[in-house]
Protein backbone atom coordinates (compact mmCIF):
# COMPACT_ATOMS: atom_id res chain seq x y z
CA UNK A 1 0.00 0.00 0.00
CA UNK A 2 1.56 3.33 -1.19
CA UNK A 3 -0.05 5.81 1.57
CA UNK A 4 -0.38 4.63 4.75
CA UNK A 5 -3.36 6.11 6.90
CA UNK A 6 -3.00 8.86 9.73
CA UNK A 7 -4.42 8.23 12.82
CA UNK A 8 -4.50 11.29 14.87
CA UNK A 9 -5.13 11.54 18.90
CA UNK A 10 -6.66 14.87 19.95
CA UNK A 11 -7.00 16.81 23.48
CA UNK A 12 -7.84 19.38 24.97
CA UNK A 13 -5.00 18.72 27.62
CA UNK A 14 -2.22 16.15 27.70
CA UNK A 15 -3.31 13.96 25.28
CA UNK A 16 -2.56 10.53 27.29
CA UNK A 17 -5.59 9.22 27.45
CA UNK A 18 -7.04 10.10 23.88
CA UNK A 19 -3.34 8.18 22.61
CA UNK A 20 -3.90 5.28 25.13
CA UNK A 21 -7.61 4.39 24.16
CA UNK A 22 -6.79 4.71 20.14
CA UNK A 23 -3.69 3.01 20.41
CA UNK A 24 -5.87 0.12 22.21
CA UNK A 25 -8.08 0.07 19.39
CA UNK A 26 -5.64 0.44 16.43
CA UNK A 27 -3.26 -2.32 17.68
CA UNK A 28 -6.23 -4.49 16.69
CA UNK A 29 -5.34 -4.09 13.24
CA UNK A 30 -2.65 -5.18 11.10
CA UNK A 31 -1.37 -2.22 9.45
CA UNK A 32 0.43 1.14 10.13
CA UNK A 33 -0.79 4.00 10.63
CA UNK A 34 0.75 7.37 10.70
CA UNK A 35 0.40 8.37 14.75
CA UNK A 36 0.08 12.09 15.29
CA UNK A 37 -0.84 13.40 19.23
CA UNK A 38 -2.18 17.05 19.15
CA UNK A 39 -2.13 17.82 22.89
CA UNK A 40 -4.11 21.06 24.25
CA UNK A 41 -6.54 21.60 21.62
CA UNK A 42 -8.54 24.15 24.34
CA UNK A 43 -10.62 26.61 21.94
CA UNK A 44 -12.15 26.43 18.87
CA UNK A 45 -9.37 28.25 16.63
CA UNK A 46 -6.96 25.75 17.78
CA UNK A 47 -9.26 22.62 16.74
CA UNK A 48 -10.39 24.84 13.41
CA UNK A 49 -5.96 24.76 12.45
CA UNK A 50 -5.86 21.19 13.65
CA UNK A 51 -8.81 20.05 11.51
CA UNK A 52 -7.49 22.04 8.23
CA UNK A 53 -4.37 19.80 8.98
CA UNK A 54 -6.83 16.47 9.03
CA UNK A 55 -8.13 17.58 6.03
CA UNK A 56 -5.33 18.15 4.22
CA UNK A 57 -3.69 15.10 5.22
CA UNK A 58 -7.11 13.44 3.98
CA UNK A 59 -5.69 14.43 0.34
CA UNK A 60 -2.83 13.61 0.49
CA UNK A 61 -3.21 9.95 2.29
CA UNK A 62 -5.84 8.84 -0.13
CA UNK A 63 -7.33 7.68 2.93
CA UNK A 64 -10.02 9.07 5.56
CA UNK A 65 -7.81 9.63 8.28
CA UNK A 66 -8.90 8.01 11.78
CA UNK A 67 -9.74 11.03 14.76
CA UNK A 68 -9.34 10.08 18.15
CA UNK A 69 -10.46 12.99 20.47
CA UNK A 70 -10.96 13.38 24.41
CA UNK A 71 -12.32 17.18 24.86
CA UNK A 72 -14.52 18.65 27.34
CA UNK A 73 -16.17 21.29 25.93
CA UNK A 74 -18.79 20.27 23.50
CA UNK A 75 -18.27 23.65 21.48
CA UNK A 76 -15.19 22.31 20.48
CA UNK A 77 -16.06 18.88 20.32
CA UNK A 78 -18.32 20.11 17.38
CA UNK A 79 -15.37 21.33 15.06
CA UNK A 80 -14.52 17.65 14.85
CA UNK A 81 -17.96 16.92 13.65
CA UNK A 82 -16.20 16.16 9.68
CA UNK A 83 -16.33 13.76 6.61
CA UNK A 84 -13.04 14.25 6.26
CA UNK A 85 -11.92 12.04 9.27
CA UNK A 86 -13.56 8.72 11.19
CA UNK A 87 -14.14 10.81 13.89
CA UNK A 88 -14.29 8.62 17.56
CA UNK A 89 -16.07 11.17 20.23
CA UNK A 90 -14.64 9.48 22.89
CA UNK A 91 -16.44 12.24 25.55
CA UNK A 92 -19.72 12.38 23.34
CA UNK A 93 -20.15 8.71 23.43
CA UNK A 94 -20.15 8.46 26.96
CA UNK A 95 -21.08 11.24 29.43
CA UNK A 96 -24.35 11.03 28.41
CA UNK A 97 -24.69 7.42 30.00
CA UNK A 98 -22.49 8.58 32.86
CA UNK A 99 -24.62 11.58 33.34
CA UNK A 100 -28.08 9.19 33.56
CA UNK A 101 -26.90 6.68 35.93
CA UNK A 102 -25.59 9.51 38.57
CA UNK A 103 -28.21 12.25 38.14
CA UNK A 104 -25.68 14.93 38.00
CA UNK A 105 -24.13 16.75 35.60
CA UNK A 106 -20.79 17.02 34.24
CA UNK A 107 -18.95 19.91 35.38
CA UNK A 108 -17.25 20.12 32.04
CA UNK A 109 -13.96 21.80 33.77
CA UNK A 110 -11.06 21.02 31.69
CA UNK A 111 -8.03 19.13 32.44
CA UNK A 112 -8.41 17.15 35.68
CA UNK A 113 -7.60 13.95 34.68
CA UNK A 114 -3.72 14.14 34.46
CA UNK A 115 -3.62 17.77 36.61
CA UNK A 116 -2.41 18.28 39.39
CA UNK A 117 -4.82 17.57 42.07
CA UNK A 118 -3.69 18.19 44.98
CA UNK A 119 -0.20 18.90 46.26
CA UNK A 120 -0.35 16.01 49.13
CA UNK A 121 -0.75 13.59 45.54
CA UNK A 122 2.27 15.41 43.90
CA UNK A 123 4.29 14.64 47.35
CA UNK A 124 3.86 10.94 47.40
CA UNK A 125 4.76 10.88 43.99
CA UNK A 126 7.65 12.64 44.80
CA UNK A 127 8.71 10.71 47.47
CA UNK A 128 8.48 7.27 45.67
CA UNK A 129 10.54 8.85 43.44
CA UNK A 130 13.14 9.95 45.55
CA UNK A 131 12.75 6.67 47.16
CA UNK A 132 13.77 4.70 44.20
CA UNK A 133 17.04 6.78 43.53
CA UNK A 134 18.26 7.30 46.75
CA UNK A 135 18.35 3.89 46.97
CA UNK A 136 19.28 3.12 43.96
CA UNK A 137 22.75 1.71 44.50
CA UNK A 138 22.85 0.27 48.00
CA UNK A 139 20.06 -0.92 50.44
CA UNK A 140 20.03 0.13 53.96
CA UNK A 141 17.84 -1.68 56.33
CA UNK A 142 16.28 1.46 57.17
CA UNK A 143 15.13 1.36 53.11
CA UNK A 144 13.95 -2.09 53.65
CA UNK A 145 11.83 -1.15 56.42
CA UNK A 146 10.10 1.92 54.71
CA UNK A 147 9.90 -0.06 51.31
CA UNK A 148 6.11 -1.20 50.03
CA UNK A 149 7.82 -3.87 47.99
CA UNK A 150 11.12 -5.21 47.83
CA UNK A 151 12.38 -6.00 44.00
CA UNK A 152 15.37 -8.67 44.45
CA UNK A 153 17.07 -10.05 40.82
CA UNK A 154 20.34 -10.23 39.69
CA UNK A 155 21.88 -7.50 37.81
CA UNK A 156 20.29 -6.09 34.81
CA UNK A 157 16.51 -8.03 35.04
CA UNK A 158 14.35 -4.72 35.04
CA UNK A 159 14.26 -3.72 38.86
CA UNK A 160 15.51 -0.11 38.39
CA UNK A 161 12.72 1.12 35.87
CA UNK A 162 9.97 -0.78 37.49
CA UNK A 163 10.83 0.87 40.80
CA UNK A 164 10.43 4.17 38.85
CA UNK A 165 7.76 3.26 36.66
CA UNK A 166 5.69 1.98 40.26
CA UNK A 167 6.87 5.41 41.74
CA UNK A 168 5.52 7.76 39.09
CA UNK A 169 2.84 5.88 38.21
CA UNK A 170 1.36 4.20 41.64
CA UNK A 171 3.47 5.90 44.28
CA UNK A 172 4.54 3.13 45.53
CA UNK A 173 7.75 3.14 47.12
CA UNK A 174 10.12 -0.06 45.70
CA UNK A 175 13.52 -1.07 46.98
CA UNK A 176 15.38 -2.60 44.50
CA UNK A 177 17.68 -5.29 46.41
CA UNK A 178 20.33 -6.32 43.18
CA UNK A 179 21.82 -9.93 44.20
CA UNK A 180 25.30 -10.16 44.20
CA UNK A 181 27.60 -13.38 43.02
CA UNK A 182 28.06 -14.01 46.58
CA UNK A 183 24.78 -13.87 47.42
CA UNK A 184 23.95 -16.03 44.59
CA UNK A 185 26.73 -18.86 45.50
CA UNK A 186 24.63 -19.04 48.73
CA UNK A 187 21.47 -20.90 48.79
CA UNK A 188 20.03 -18.72 51.58
CA UNK A 189 17.80 -15.53 51.38
CA UNK A 190 20.33 -12.70 52.05
CA UNK A 191 20.31 -12.05 55.72
CA UNK A 192 19.32 -8.21 55.34
CA UNK A 193 15.85 -9.21 53.78
CA UNK A 194 14.99 -12.34 56.21
CA UNK A 195 12.96 -9.66 58.37
CA UNK A 196 11.08 -8.55 54.88
CA UNK A 197 10.00 -11.59 53.43
CA UNK A 198 6.39 -11.14 52.63
CA UNK A 199 7.25 -7.97 50.87
CA UNK A 200 9.67 -9.49 48.67
CA UNK A 201 9.37 -9.70 44.90
CA UNK A 202 11.36 -11.69 42.51
CA UNK A 203 12.39 -10.59 38.64
CA UNK A 204 13.71 -13.09 36.67
CA UNK A 205 14.99 -13.06 33.04
CA UNK A 206 15.64 -15.48 30.13
CA UNK A 207 19.57 -15.99 30.03
CA UNK A 208 20.11 -15.27 26.43
CA UNK A 209 18.48 -11.89 26.90
CA UNK A 210 20.29 -10.97 29.87
CA UNK A 211 23.57 -11.63 28.18
CA UNK A 212 22.22 -9.27 25.24
CA UNK A 213 21.31 -6.71 27.55
CA UNK A 214 24.82 -7.00 30.02
CA UNK A 215 26.73 -7.64 26.77
CA UNK A 216 25.91 -3.85 25.53
CA UNK A 217 27.20 -2.83 28.85
CA UNK A 218 30.12 -4.75 29.23
CA UNK A 219 31.33 -6.69 25.83
CA UNK A 220 33.88 -9.65 26.59
CA UNK A 221 33.15 -9.27 30.44
CA UNK A 222 32.82 -12.26 32.74
CA UNK A 223 29.62 -10.32 33.44
CA UNK A 224 27.93 -10.69 30.35
CA UNK A 225 29.17 -14.28 29.57
CA UNK A 226 26.40 -16.53 28.27
CA UNK A 227 27.71 -18.90 30.90
CA UNK A 228 27.62 -16.66 34.12
CA UNK A 229 24.56 -15.61 32.88
CA UNK A 230 22.94 -18.58 32.70
CA UNK A 231 24.19 -19.68 36.36
CA UNK A 232 22.98 -16.76 37.97
CA UNK A 233 19.80 -16.86 36.62
CA UNK A 234 19.46 -20.14 37.45
CA UNK A 235 20.32 -19.61 41.69
CA UNK A 236 18.43 -16.68 41.45
CA UNK A 237 15.39 -18.64 40.53
CA UNK A 238 16.21 -21.63 42.53
CA UNK A 239 16.45 -18.74 45.66
CA UNK A 240 12.78 -17.69 44.98
CA UNK A 241 11.66 -20.98 44.91
CA UNK A 242 13.61 -22.78 47.77
CA UNK A 243 11.82 -19.47 50.12
CA UNK A 244 8.42 -19.07 48.51
CA UNK A 245 9.12 -15.92 47.19
CA UNK A 246 6.87 -15.35 44.28
CA UNK A 247 8.52 -14.11 40.97
CA UNK A 248 8.07 -13.33 37.21
CA UNK A 249 9.96 -13.05 34.09
CA UNK A 250 10.18 -9.85 32.64
CA UNK A 251 11.76 -11.55 29.32
CA UNK A 252 8.74 -10.87 27.14
CA UNK A 253 7.32 -8.16 29.23
CA UNK A 254 6.71 -4.21 28.88
CA UNK A 255 7.64 -2.28 31.98
CA UNK A 256 3.79 -1.56 32.50
CA UNK A 257 3.01 -5.43 32.34
CA UNK A 258 5.37 -6.27 34.87
CA UNK A 259 4.65 -3.37 37.44
CA UNK A 260 0.96 -4.01 37.24
CA UNK A 261 1.36 -8.19 37.64
CA UNK A 262 3.65 -7.02 40.46
CA UNK A 263 0.91 -4.51 41.73
CA UNK A 264 -2.01 -7.45 41.06
CA UNK A 265 0.11 -10.18 43.08
CA UNK A 266 1.79 -7.95 45.83
CA UNK A 267 -1.64 -6.76 46.75
CA UNK A 268 -0.18 -3.39 46.57
CA UNK A 269 -2.79 -0.10 45.68
CA UNK A 270 -1.82 3.26 44.14
CA UNK A 271 -1.49 6.03 46.74
CA UNK A 272 -2.68 8.37 44.97
CA UNK B 1 -24.40 10.39 51.20
CA UNK B 2 -23.48 7.51 53.55
CA UNK B 3 -22.57 5.15 50.37
CA UNK B 4 -20.04 6.18 48.04
CA UNK B 5 -20.54 4.48 44.76
CA UNK B 6 -17.90 1.94 42.99
CA UNK B 7 -16.35 2.49 40.13
CA UNK B 8 -14.35 -0.70 38.48
CA UNK B 9 -11.95 -0.79 36.22
CA UNK B 10 -11.38 -4.07 34.37
CA UNK B 11 -9.32 -4.95 31.58
CA UNK B 12 -7.87 -8.58 29.84
CA UNK B 13 -4.59 -6.89 30.50
CA UNK B 14 -2.66 -4.33 32.20
CA UNK B 15 -5.84 -2.46 33.29
CA UNK B 16 -4.03 0.93 32.24
CA UNK B 17 -6.54 1.85 28.87
CA UNK B 18 -9.34 1.36 30.96
CA UNK B 19 -8.11 3.24 33.84
CA UNK B 20 -7.30 6.34 31.65
CA UNK B 21 -10.30 6.49 30.37
CA UNK B 22 -13.08 5.52 33.06
CA UNK B 23 -10.84 8.13 35.59
CA UNK B 24 -11.04 11.07 32.15
CA UNK B 25 -14.65 10.46 32.76
CA UNK B 26 -15.32 10.33 36.01
CA UNK B 27 -13.25 13.59 37.38
CA UNK B 28 -16.37 15.44 35.12
CA UNK B 29 -18.51 14.42 38.23
CA UNK B 30 -17.85 16.18 41.54
CA UNK B 31 -18.32 13.22 43.69
CA UNK B 32 -15.87 10.85 44.94
CA UNK B 33 -15.79 6.94 43.81
CA UNK B 34 -14.37 3.73 45.48
CA UNK B 35 -12.38 3.04 42.41
CA UNK B 36 -10.80 -0.41 41.83
CA UNK B 37 -8.77 -1.64 38.97
CA UNK B 38 -8.85 -5.49 37.87
CA UNK B 39 -6.59 -6.20 35.49
CA UNK B 40 -5.89 -9.72 33.40
CA UNK B 41 -9.10 -11.26 33.30
CA UNK B 42 -8.70 -13.05 30.19
CA UNK B 43 -10.57 -15.59 31.11
CA UNK B 44 -14.88 -16.35 31.06
CA UNK B 45 -14.16 -17.49 34.54
CA UNK B 46 -11.99 -15.09 36.11
CA UNK B 47 -15.17 -12.73 34.26
CA UNK B 48 -17.36 -14.46 35.88
CA UNK B 49 -15.94 -13.90 39.43
CA UNK B 50 -15.46 -10.23 39.09
CA UNK B 51 -19.33 -10.08 37.84
CA UNK B 52 -19.83 -11.52 41.19
CA UNK B 53 -18.36 -9.18 43.45
CA UNK B 54 -19.61 -6.81 41.42
CA UNK B 55 -23.14 -7.47 41.93
CA UNK B 56 -22.03 -8.29 45.80
CA UNK B 57 -20.80 -4.58 46.09
CA UNK B 58 -24.00 -3.43 44.14
CA UNK B 59 -26.23 -4.70 47.32
CA UNK B 60 -23.53 -3.14 49.89
CA UNK B 61 -23.22 0.68 48.23
CA UNK B 62 -26.97 0.99 47.36
CA UNK B 63 -25.99 2.01 43.83
CA UNK B 64 -25.12 0.51 40.63
CA UNK B 65 -21.48 0.09 40.40
CA UNK B 66 -19.96 1.77 37.09
CA UNK B 67 -17.66 -0.59 35.43
CA UNK B 68 -15.42 0.14 32.61
CA UNK B 69 -14.14 -2.56 30.20
CA UNK B 70 -11.52 -3.16 28.14
CA UNK B 71 -11.41 -6.12 26.87
CA UNK B 72 -10.60 -7.94 23.43
CA UNK B 73 -12.40 -11.30 23.02
CA UNK B 74 -16.30 -11.37 22.56
CA UNK B 75 -17.10 -14.10 24.72
CA UNK B 76 -15.58 -12.46 27.86
CA UNK B 77 -16.83 -9.26 26.71
CA UNK B 78 -20.53 -10.75 27.32
CA UNK B 79 -20.00 -11.72 30.55
CA UNK B 80 -20.36 -8.36 31.62
CA UNK B 81 -23.36 -7.30 29.61
CA UNK B 82 -25.50 -7.29 33.42
CA UNK B 83 -27.61 -5.10 34.93
CA UNK B 84 -26.38 -4.81 38.09
CA UNK B 85 -23.94 -2.33 36.73
CA UNK B 86 -23.51 0.65 34.46
CA UNK B 87 -21.48 -1.09 31.79
CA UNK B 88 -19.19 1.31 29.43
CA UNK B 89 -17.62 -1.11 26.88
CA UNK B 90 -15.07 0.74 25.38
CA UNK B 91 -14.02 -2.21 22.59
CA UNK B 92 -17.61 -2.94 21.61
CA UNK B 93 -18.49 0.96 21.36
CA UNK B 94 -15.95 1.30 19.01
CA UNK B 95 -14.03 -1.77 17.29
CA UNK B 96 -17.23 -2.02 14.39
CA UNK B 97 -16.91 1.67 13.33
CA UNK B 98 -13.04 1.15 12.86
CA UNK B 99 -13.49 -1.89 11.31
CA UNK B 100 -15.78 -0.95 8.84
CA UNK B 101 -13.78 2.53 7.94
CA UNK B 102 -10.62 -0.20 7.07
CA UNK B 103 -12.44 -2.77 5.37
CA UNK B 104 -10.27 -5.36 7.97
CA UNK B 105 -11.27 -7.63 10.73
CA UNK B 106 -9.42 -6.83 14.23
CA UNK B 107 -7.52 -9.36 15.00
CA UNK B 108 -8.91 -10.15 18.53
CA UNK B 109 -5.36 -10.94 20.04
CA UNK B 110 -5.34 -9.90 23.41
CA UNK B 111 -2.36 -7.29 24.69
CA UNK B 112 -0.72 -5.51 22.43
CA UNK B 113 -1.02 -2.10 23.59
CA UNK B 114 1.21 -2.40 26.82
CA UNK B 115 3.19 -5.74 25.76
CA UNK B 116 6.64 -5.80 25.01
CA UNK B 117 6.15 -5.01 20.98
CA UNK B 118 9.95 -5.66 19.90
CA UNK B 119 12.95 -5.41 21.46
CA UNK B 120 14.37 -2.62 19.85
CA UNK B 121 11.46 -0.41 21.57
CA UNK B 122 12.48 -1.96 25.15
CA UNK B 123 16.03 -1.24 24.22
CA UNK B 124 15.44 2.65 23.29
CA UNK B 125 13.26 3.20 26.52
CA UNK B 126 15.75 1.46 28.20
CA UNK B 127 18.55 3.37 26.63
CA UNK B 128 16.47 6.50 27.52
CA UNK B 129 16.11 5.52 31.50
CA UNK B 130 19.66 4.66 31.71
CA UNK B 131 21.04 7.98 29.93
CA UNK B 132 18.77 9.88 32.65
CA UNK B 133 19.95 8.30 35.93
CA UNK B 134 23.97 7.92 34.89
CA UNK B 135 23.30 11.65 34.24
CA UNK B 136 21.69 12.71 37.23
CA UNK B 137 24.28 14.48 39.26
CA UNK B 138 26.87 16.04 37.02
CA UNK B 139 26.36 16.38 33.66
CA UNK B 140 29.64 16.06 30.91
CA UNK B 141 30.00 17.35 27.35
CA UNK B 142 28.95 13.87 26.25
CA UNK B 143 25.75 13.62 27.64
CA UNK B 144 24.70 17.55 26.55
CA UNK B 145 25.82 15.99 23.00
CA UNK B 146 23.66 12.83 22.93
CA UNK B 147 20.66 14.54 24.64
CA UNK B 148 17.42 15.41 23.08
CA UNK B 149 16.41 17.97 25.32
CA UNK B 150 18.24 19.58 28.38
CA UNK B 151 16.06 20.68 31.41
CA UNK B 152 17.40 23.66 32.94
CA UNK B 153 16.21 24.85 36.07
CA UNK B 154 17.17 25.11 40.10
CA UNK B 155 17.42 22.39 42.57
CA UNK B 156 13.95 20.89 43.17
CA UNK B 157 11.95 22.33 40.28
CA UNK B 158 11.06 19.10 39.05
CA UNK B 159 13.78 18.62 36.36
CA UNK B 160 14.56 14.72 37.99
CA UNK B 161 10.66 13.35 37.18
CA UNK B 162 10.09 15.00 34.32
CA UNK B 163 13.28 13.59 32.59
CA UNK B 164 11.93 9.79 34.44
CA UNK B 165 8.86 10.72 32.58
CA UNK B 166 10.07 11.36 29.41
CA UNK B 167 12.59 8.63 29.53
CA UNK B 168 9.37 6.08 30.44
CA UNK B 169 6.76 7.09 28.47
CA UNK B 170 8.34 8.40 25.03
CA UNK B 171 11.81 7.03 25.39
CA UNK B 172 13.25 10.58 24.91
CA UNK B 173 17.05 10.99 26.37
CA UNK B 174 16.44 14.91 28.92
CA UNK B 175 19.43 15.71 30.47
CA UNK B 176 19.27 16.93 33.86
CA UNK B 177 21.27 20.35 33.96
CA UNK B 178 20.74 22.31 37.86
CA UNK B 179 21.77 25.80 37.76
CA UNK B 180 24.40 26.03 40.70
CA UNK B 181 24.13 29.15 43.13
CA UNK B 182 27.01 30.55 41.46
CA UNK B 183 25.98 30.04 38.05
CA UNK B 184 22.82 31.94 39.17
CA UNK B 185 24.68 34.81 40.52
CA UNK B 186 25.94 35.42 37.00
CA UNK B 187 23.45 36.71 34.07
CA UNK B 188 25.55 34.66 31.22
CA UNK B 189 24.25 30.83 30.43
CA UNK B 190 26.90 28.63 32.44
CA UNK B 191 29.31 28.40 29.11
CA UNK B 192 28.52 24.14 28.79
CA UNK B 193 25.28 25.09 27.43
CA UNK B 194 26.02 27.57 24.86
CA UNK B 195 26.76 24.79 22.14
CA UNK B 196 23.59 23.55 23.13
CA UNK B 197 20.74 26.49 22.96
CA UNK B 198 18.78 25.39 20.76
CA UNK B 199 18.07 21.79 22.85
CA UNK B 200 17.28 23.72 26.20
CA UNK B 201 13.93 24.41 27.81
CA UNK B 202 14.09 26.22 30.94
CA UNK B 203 11.85 24.79 34.74
CA UNK B 204 10.45 27.28 36.79
CA UNK B 205 8.52 26.97 40.15
CA UNK B 206 7.04 29.11 42.72
CA UNK B 207 9.62 30.59 45.10
CA UNK B 208 6.66 29.67 48.06
CA UNK B 209 6.63 25.78 46.81
CA UNK B 210 10.35 25.84 46.48
CA UNK B 211 10.62 26.55 50.06
CA UNK B 212 8.18 23.85 50.84
CA UNK B 213 9.78 21.28 48.80
CA UNK B 214 13.12 22.08 49.98
CA UNK B 215 12.26 22.50 53.90
CA UNK B 216 11.31 19.01 53.62
CA UNK B 217 14.44 17.89 52.44
CA UNK B 218 16.88 20.48 54.54
CA UNK B 219 14.89 22.38 57.40
CA UNK B 220 16.04 25.84 58.22
CA UNK B 221 19.10 25.70 55.91
CA UNK B 222 20.02 28.97 53.55
CA UNK B 223 19.45 26.32 50.89
CA UNK B 224 15.55 26.17 51.81
CA UNK B 225 14.82 29.43 53.38
CA UNK B 226 12.48 31.57 51.63
CA UNK B 227 14.87 34.39 50.78
CA UNK B 228 17.27 32.28 48.97
CA UNK B 229 14.39 30.36 46.84
CA UNK B 230 13.07 33.97 45.45
CA UNK B 231 16.51 34.83 44.59
CA UNK B 232 16.96 31.83 42.81
CA UNK B 233 14.05 31.43 41.03
CA UNK B 234 13.99 35.46 40.12
CA UNK B 235 17.87 34.97 38.88
CA UNK B 236 16.98 31.57 36.96
CA UNK B 237 13.74 33.43 35.39
CA UNK B 238 15.92 36.54 34.12
CA UNK B 239 18.52 34.06 32.64
CA UNK B 240 15.82 32.38 30.68
CA UNK B 241 14.29 35.66 29.49
CA UNK B 242 17.46 37.50 28.64
CA UNK B 243 18.67 33.98 26.27
CA UNK B 244 15.25 33.63 24.86
CA UNK B 245 15.17 30.07 26.42
CA UNK B 246 11.18 28.72 26.45
CA UNK B 247 9.99 27.86 29.98
CA UNK B 248 7.48 26.70 32.08
CA UNK B 249 6.28 26.89 35.71
CA UNK B 250 5.78 23.57 37.42
CA UNK B 251 4.24 24.51 40.24
CA UNK B 252 0.20 23.85 39.51
CA UNK B 253 1.12 21.10 37.16
CA UNK B 254 1.26 17.35 37.22
CA UNK B 255 4.79 15.59 35.61
CA UNK B 256 2.30 14.30 32.80
CA UNK B 257 1.39 18.07 31.92
CA UNK B 258 5.35 19.17 32.53
CA UNK B 259 6.21 16.63 30.37
CA UNK B 260 3.60 16.85 27.31
CA UNK B 261 3.93 20.54 26.99
CA UNK B 262 7.89 20.02 27.06
CA UNK B 263 7.06 17.60 24.08
CA UNK B 264 4.64 20.06 22.02
CA UNK B 265 6.65 23.06 22.51
CA UNK B 266 10.41 21.83 21.85
CA UNK B 267 8.71 19.72 18.78
CA UNK B 268 9.69 16.10 20.02
CA UNK B 269 8.01 12.74 19.05
CA UNK B 270 7.78 9.39 20.87
CA UNK B 271 10.73 6.99 19.79
CA UNK B 272 8.95 4.00 20.02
Amino acid sequence: MPHRRSAFFVSDRTGITAEAMGSTLLTQFEQEFKRETIPYVDTVEKAEEVVATIRERAGSDHHRPLLFTSIVDPAIRAVFKVDCALSIDFFETFIGQIENELGQKPSLLVGKTHGLVNEERYDYRMAAVNFSLDHDDGVKLKDLEEADVILVGVSRSGKTPTCLYLALQYGIKAANYPLTPEELDCPTLPKMLLPFRQKIFGLTIDPQRLHNIRTERRRDSRYASMDNCRYEVNEAESMFRQHGIPFISTTHKSIEEISTTIMLKAGLTRRF
